[in-house]
């Protein structure tokens, strides 16, 4: 019996609660502590007997971490936290600005490979196993379309930034899918829609004291990556609406690849996620991938990753010969 | 510019022919010949200007050909040419009597590494991209349950099985999925369903002249891993109807992970398949799993391997950072 992977949580959000869950659920994995920029003894975790550290002490916990899962939100903490912390510890994160992944796998690469640590970015469901059923229907059916719809559902990442901008004391963002556009796709039409005519954004804010409304909107609606290719409508509402309404974190959606033979005949693959909660189910895609990034280090691979990069078999605890005999 | 891959069919039925029109939408892939175990000159391809080679000369290609696609039948072709072609090639093979894959595994992984050869297995749709979804699923969601359900559609492996009874003169075989079971699935309700209440089975058969109905029949009902755990129809049709009636081919399924989370939240992972052909569809999973079992091969990775060894980044013919770009 091998001993169990020893996981870090950097970062104690609903991400982080939730690989809080998840760890207990995998009987191969042991949490050994959570790490927080908040005072240590404000966080409570789920189980009372992890212990809770200063973020600042984390270089101390070198030896005793096999894993570090990186809980902080894309905009604002990963860009800075993930390169200083790939550096010191085999990292599992979930990057999500699509447009700057390049750029990000670079760094956490740069700082990964040469201290022999292995950097697992963008982990997730999109991009994650959203991004693989997309490039698993490319490959398969090279002539086709790949269409992606999200929601109806509470977007963390963009629920995020709209809380990061100025003037905004709360708030949610929902991403709702246009039914139509999905119907056309699953009829093999192959239509060409724009973003705009694929999805909505709603956001529901609490303002700040004094904020501008006027301002707050438009700084959502104009923001790049996130909102600017959207009809995005932003909603005000008071703190015990939020509260009362908004509370749930939902989210789901489709990758369909329509593609033909070359005797034309229709293929069509479609792959669908319907999450009662968004975290937790971001989180049991982190903690899985947690297993493969160790593995992959100990078998010397190292450096930045991405899930295009782990043999599916090393998400499973299960041999290789277990998983021959019950899976195919 | 790096040269072609060059791929070789052994066996040119439905399935072969999959194969060639597959490699006609790969541009990084040359089809070099089909080996067959008819006269050659008797095989007609849907590429007139590619050779068609006797069976028993492939030893005489192996230095023109990168990866071997094996287009035979799991039944009585595989079992025997699998492990003599992997002594000699590469091999993609689309191997599909679950019951004796791990079997099958051990015979192909004993021939070709010694050769320093690489042997991909069972790749298709099941065993293949059903079983990547059902590790995906129990990997992420480890408290649930796994559900596969398939039609309707005809199945090559049930027909070929059906076609080699004693007085079958010929026969197709559909699956038929139970609509009720799938809605009980995707309501979470984690229903425990015998495999005949999942689906059912039935044949169309053209009797050989003499040939008993009764004993067809029955040799066809009681087939182990084919037909014995199924309600299975036998319907006896002449040749004409078969032609006129049962000629297409179409398939899918659908596999759903039906999860838990640690706060009692539940999670639907769904993979839906709707096939128009399904030995075309099957030839398109082995081209792509042809091109990463050449990579595999050229990294020094030997031996018997499946889906779940492949990180899906090498199906692709883009390179990594293309596809962190593109698909992320």
């Amino acid at each position: 019996m091998q001993r169990k992977i020893r996981i870090g949580i950097a970062g104690y959000g609903n991400l982080g609660k939730g690989v809080e869950m998840a760890i207990a659920q995998s009987p191969d994995m042991e949490l050994v502590g959570v790490f927080s920029r908040r005072n240590p003894a404000d966080v409570q975790l789920l189980d009372s007997n992890i212990p809770v550290h200063a973020q600042n002490d984390i270089a101390q916990f070198r030896d005793q971490i096999d894993v570090l899962i990186l809980c902080g939100g894309s905009k604002n903490d990963l860009p800075e936290q993930g390169p200083a912390l790939a550096a010191m510890f085999n990292i599992v994160d979930s990057f999500d600005t699509h447009a700057t992944i390049p750029e990000y796998h670079a760094a956490m690469d740069s700082a990964a490979k040469p201290a022999g640590y292995t950097a697992m970015i963008s982990v997730g469901w999109d991009p994650g196993l959203f991004s693989l059923n997309r490039l698993y229907g490319e490959a398969i059916l090279p002539v086709g379309a790949t269409y992606t719809f999200w929601g109806k559902g509470l977007s963390q990442g963009h629920s995020d930034a709209v809380r990061r901008v100025p003037g905004v004391k709360a708030g949610v963002q929902y991403t709702l899918p246009a039914e139509a556009a999905i119907e056309r796709v699953r009829n093999g039409e192959l239509p060409e829609l724009a973003t705009r005519e694929k999805h909505k954004r709603e956001c529901y804010v609490v303002l700040a004291d004094g904020a501008d409304a006027k301002e707050v909107e438009q700084n959502i609606v104009s923001m790049p990556h996130y909102f600017a290719d959207y009809d995005t409508t932003v909603n005000f509402i008071s703190e015990q609406e939020l509260r009362r309404d908004h509370a749930a974190m939902p989210h789901g959606g489709v990758v369909i690849r329509s593609g033909t033979s070359d005797a034309g005949t229709t293929q069509v693959m479609e792959y669908t996620l319907k999450l009662g909660s968004n975290p937790e189910f971001t989180a049991a895609v982190l903690v899985a991938y947690a297993r493969a990034t160790w593995r992959l280090n100990q078998s010397g691979v190292i450096g930045a990753q991405t899930v295009l990069d782990v043999a599916p078999g090393l998400l499973s605890p299960k041999s290789g010969a277990e998983l021959r005999k019950e899976l195919l």
